[in-house]
């Protein structure tokens, strides 16, 4: 069994991907990670602001290594869209569509009333448009297009994702590949 | 001044969008709407499930409306693109990047945890890609590539507004524009 602290890290994660930040409280946090209330405002003494902006860097970083392991296993940036977009669709109908982005509501949430944990989420996607573009950038694209490249990728995950989710399908997620193909090939050289 | 039905819908779209369905509450929503409490429950007997079931199909109308009115001024799907991606951009830029999609956030909060409201969403999406797979068709696409870019482009929007609301920049809007862009163009005959 991991510590206390990691156990609450996980289980704040779990609760918030899928009820949100407003929609979890501390103490289902504390009785779901099997951990003393008083122990959250220990490990966290700004509460659940606090303990938020580390489930958000935690999840996000496990996340980016995550997608990050799948785009290295491709040879090239179209079968990177096939893994990737594959193994999130799997995942997603093997969770009963439960599982997608780990910060995508609590983003929307945060956006325009939590300033500190707004700019925890937006250090997550600069991160992974960071990862990303050094990825593409391996395969040969320019620094502008790397980058232009692996925005497209994230928001056409998230985006598979809302829709994904509300419909209980993994047709966005494969209309995204195949859109993300399609620009992919525009930014390649014949 | 609007009946009080319908500010009582108005201001719960606004609260919603902007701080879910969780987080808003129904006190918050009679003060804003300038309506007694117990009128909420005179209009909505099943309190604030029925309230946001409508609320959801309301703004999902209004904002397809929007979204096919700009559409509509385009000759083609390219610069149905330019125009649709650019009103978004103005529109969150000038409300400090408050003013998005009217259903995503509450349609990532129910996915998992309110069937009934979970169902509203999905239909609102469903009638977004209809009419978008529509004018899709009428600009010559057959029937399922129509469907494929209307599914492509409701997936960008909401992928770039989780970005930009979040970054507060527009740059994920012009680099969701730039892909479809590039798979609109991949779609049409030379």
């Amino acid at each position: 069994m991991a510590d206390t602290k990691t156990r609450i890290v996980v289980k704040s994660g779990e609760l918030f991907r899928r009820h949100g930040y407003v929609g979890t409280g501390l103490k289902q946090i504390a009785a779901e990670a099997a951990a003393p209330f008083g122990s959250i405002y220990h490990f966290f003494p700004g509460g659940k602001q606090e303990l938020a902006a580390e489930v958000i860097r935690t999840s996000g970083q496990l996340y980016q290594d995550l997608v990050m392991g799948v785009l290295g296993q491709a040879g090239d940036g179209v079968e990177a869209m096939r893994l990737s977009f594959g193994a999130a669709a799997q995942l997603l109908a093997k969770t009963d569509y439960a599982d997608a982005c780990p910060i995508a509501m609590v983003a929307l949430e945060v956006a325009g009333t939590n300033e500190p944990l707004r700019e925890a989420t937006a250090e997550v996607f600069a991160s992974w448009t960071d990862a990303g573009a050094g990825v593409f950038g391996r395969w040969g694209y320019p620094a502008d297009v790397a980058r232009r490249l692996s925005i497209a990728f994230i928001l056409a995950l998230e985006g598979a994702f809302v829709l994904a989710r509300t419909q209980r399908s993994t047709e966005p997620l494969e209309v995204a590949m195949s859109t993300m193909i399609d620009t992919i090939r525009a930014a390649t050289p014949a």
